[in-house]
């Protein structure tokens, strides 16, 4: 047992106290964790795109101050009430939605939506006593998705922690607690092509890159990337990609176009974008009798879906997923282990690492991504899970222009 | 080898001269088989909507004189150059739609809709020479959708070709040659409704019985029926079915409904009415996380398939199909020996016989059968496949009010 077990811990965090201004790294207090918590040390934490939009608050409801952050790795310091299968010393990553293994999504196999603990963007507090864990001076500051990983010291839902190998570096894994998650099991658990098929990823931003990453793991023998940036295609080829197609390059509907790359159609496809017509193209350009399409992600909460009938009665198959059908907990820490067999590269989603103290400047490198792109460091959009919830939000789709990194954050820096 | 074996054999057969005017019972001229063609002697034949749909010809291309038919049960006369799974004597079910078992559809595991021998119901001549087999003193006459059973003697592609049990009563399986299989293979092969779920079935007529009888094999533990016809609720308790809704009874969205009956959904639907707004519905009332929606019937060919996105992303899955997925050479014996382990009850979708001299009185008993209904004998809507056809020909649905039974037709009476 830590000395720390029971005791307020003092450490520093990057204080999100208005929209939009930057983060200061404050001296915040930690509570212990309670009933079904976890207080964890964060090593690792990167940057998503999430994090940057719930900083803008650009139309959502604001919560602030906050600790964001929810793409990291770390380390058990102690453990509340109640909590048997984690203990001080484990090696965890915090994820935003959870797996509570006890409501009706958690014991179907098929579902990962769990009741109690899935994503929830307004709280701002524990759900035991819906009471924040983090103060300053007596002053509750706000937690993010459950996660608030840009601390040193954290509180985590058990049901949100995934229990990983502890000999995985934690500057690497970590961000597999989000869009790349979310990207692979798409293709590996929804889209399931087999080994030689053909595979169409819409959208070549992390998740969508993930989605590739998925398809080349499957053995697919073509994988089609579509993306309104032709900047993206050359980085796009060390995730497997072997071909691509800018719809601006074509007067015809991009499902056409691919249709005639492929005698019909491609068997699977993955949709990473969240712009209602590449959703639509996405479902349309899977060939007939056999053709899977997976939408990962979100428009508008006012767009529509509309296809002809037949495209389904043809015997195409169309599927949403949310973080790759992956529940937290049980699958995560296999996803883990795909990277440590050397099945999945982990290394090529990261492209930056700075120091806590310099937390901003990921933000900067996210936010001004475009202007620093150069022939090396072609910029991944992360729509990640964010695009969930612009739906829920109803706002507009973040810009696509805005690209960014993987930025790892090393908190001991 | 019969004496008949390469002679052309004169037969009676029931000719449709013109649209909308009764059948006549002619004596025909039946040409031996050519390449990869099978002569068979039809004992048994049921009726389908499909053969009124095309013989009132309402606005598709009248294809006249016609022989029309395609449910049925046969035996093999004579088979032509290049046919090796099948020999004299063989019991068949003839089928609207075929497998030749070398295009990329029959190559692949998981689609039925041969590029060779789909279905083609402009088509009224063989595939190997484009000429008729059937003719009266040289004239010919048309064939339909490759089976034309109406006929004592018919040929047939062998890819349209079922080999089964030749102790399978004839008289019984031949309705699994359409839209009852249709609806089982829905259930069981595309829905896959797991022991103790919950199955929605749009549309209580032949194909949706079908379907709810699937999910009475697949053990589902409610299985609630969806019709606007409340009299088809009796009827349907034989098929499994133990709960009904019926959308008039409600103000609110009938998938608002089931979600309320299931708290939050059911774990399966299958649509069978071809009604745009209610394969809207059936999708909208699968549970979120797992649930899964199947769509049989087609609406007309401008119907547009609208869903909020958001529907999709929450773990939702789309499928439609064609001749419930089966592939008709490989699967459909498979269907037979259900019936014949006794888990498949094919009796319950009979309800009358008339010799093929009275066959216009099997037609009447469709088009007027709502008037004949009495409490002992609702009738049943058979969609089967035509409702695939009204997004080719670009005409309204057929309206629902018109009901029917399956009657089996003698041959040799
Ligand atoms: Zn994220
Ligand atoms: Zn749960
Ligand atoms: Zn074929
Ligand atoms: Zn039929």
């Amino acid at each position: 047992m830590s000395t720390t077990t029971g005791q307020v811990i003092r450490c520093k965090a990057a204080v999100a106290w208005e929209a939009g201004k930057p983060l200061v790294i404050e001296e915040v207090e930690v509570a212990p964790p309670q009933k079904m918590e976890v207080r964890i040390k964060i090593l690792f934490t990167s940057l998503c795109h999430t994090d940057v939009y719930f900083w803008e608050a650009k139309g959502q409801n604001p919560v602030f101050p906050r600790i964001l952050g929810h793409e990291a790795g770390g380390v058990v310091e102690s453990v509340g009430e109640g909590v048997t299968d984690l203990q001080p010393g484990d090696h965890v990553l915090p994820v935003f939605t959870g797996e509570c293994k006890e409501c009706a999504h958690c014991k179907s196999e098929e579902s990962n939506m769990c009741d109690l603990l899935r994503i929830n963007t307004d709280r701002g507090v524990m759900l035991h006593d819906q009471k924040s864990r983090f103060s300053i001076n007596g002053k509750p500051i706000f937690h993010f998705v459950g996660t608030s990983t840009f601390s040193e010291y954290t509180v985590v839902h058990v049901g949100c922690l995934a229990k990983i190998n502890p000999l995985a570096p934690l500057d690497k894994v970590c961000v597999l607690s989000c869009g790349i998650s979310t990207g692979l099991g798409a293709t590996l658990n929804v889209a399931k092509p087999k080994k030689g098929s053909s595979v169409a990823v819409f959208g070549l931003g992390a998740v969508g890159l993930a989605a590739a990453e998925g398809a080349r793991i499957s053995g697919a023998s073509r994988i089609i990337g579509v993306d309104l940036n032709a900047n993206r295609f050359e980085l796009a080829k060390k995730f497997g990609v072997t071909e691509f197609v800018n719809p601006k390059d074509y007067k015809k509907p991009v499902q056409e176009v691919i249709a005639e790359m492929t005698n019909g159609g491609v068997d699977r496809s993955v949709e990473c974008t969240g712009h209602i017509d590449a959703m639509i193209s996405a479902f349309e350009c899977v060939h007939d009798g056999w053709g899977v399409a997976v939408l990962v992600g979100v428009p508008h909460k006012d767009a529509v879906f509309k296809t002809n009938p037949m495209n389904l009665l043809n015997e195409r198959t169309l599927k949403g997923t949310f973080f790759g059908n992956y529940k937290p907990r049980s699958d995560i820490p296999s996803v883990v282990e795909k990277y440590m067999n050397k099945e999945l590269e982990v290394e090529k989603f990261i492209t930056h690492e700075v120091p806590f103290s310099e937390i901003n400047k990921a933000f900067d490198l996210m936010l001004k991504g475009e202007g620093l792109q150069g022939a090396a460091t072609v910029r991944i959009l992360c729509v990640c899970f964010s695009s969930l919830l612009f739906a829920v939000l109803n706002l507009d789709c973040y810009p696509l222009k805005i690209l960014s990194l993987r930025c790892i954050i090393r908190m001991d820096a």
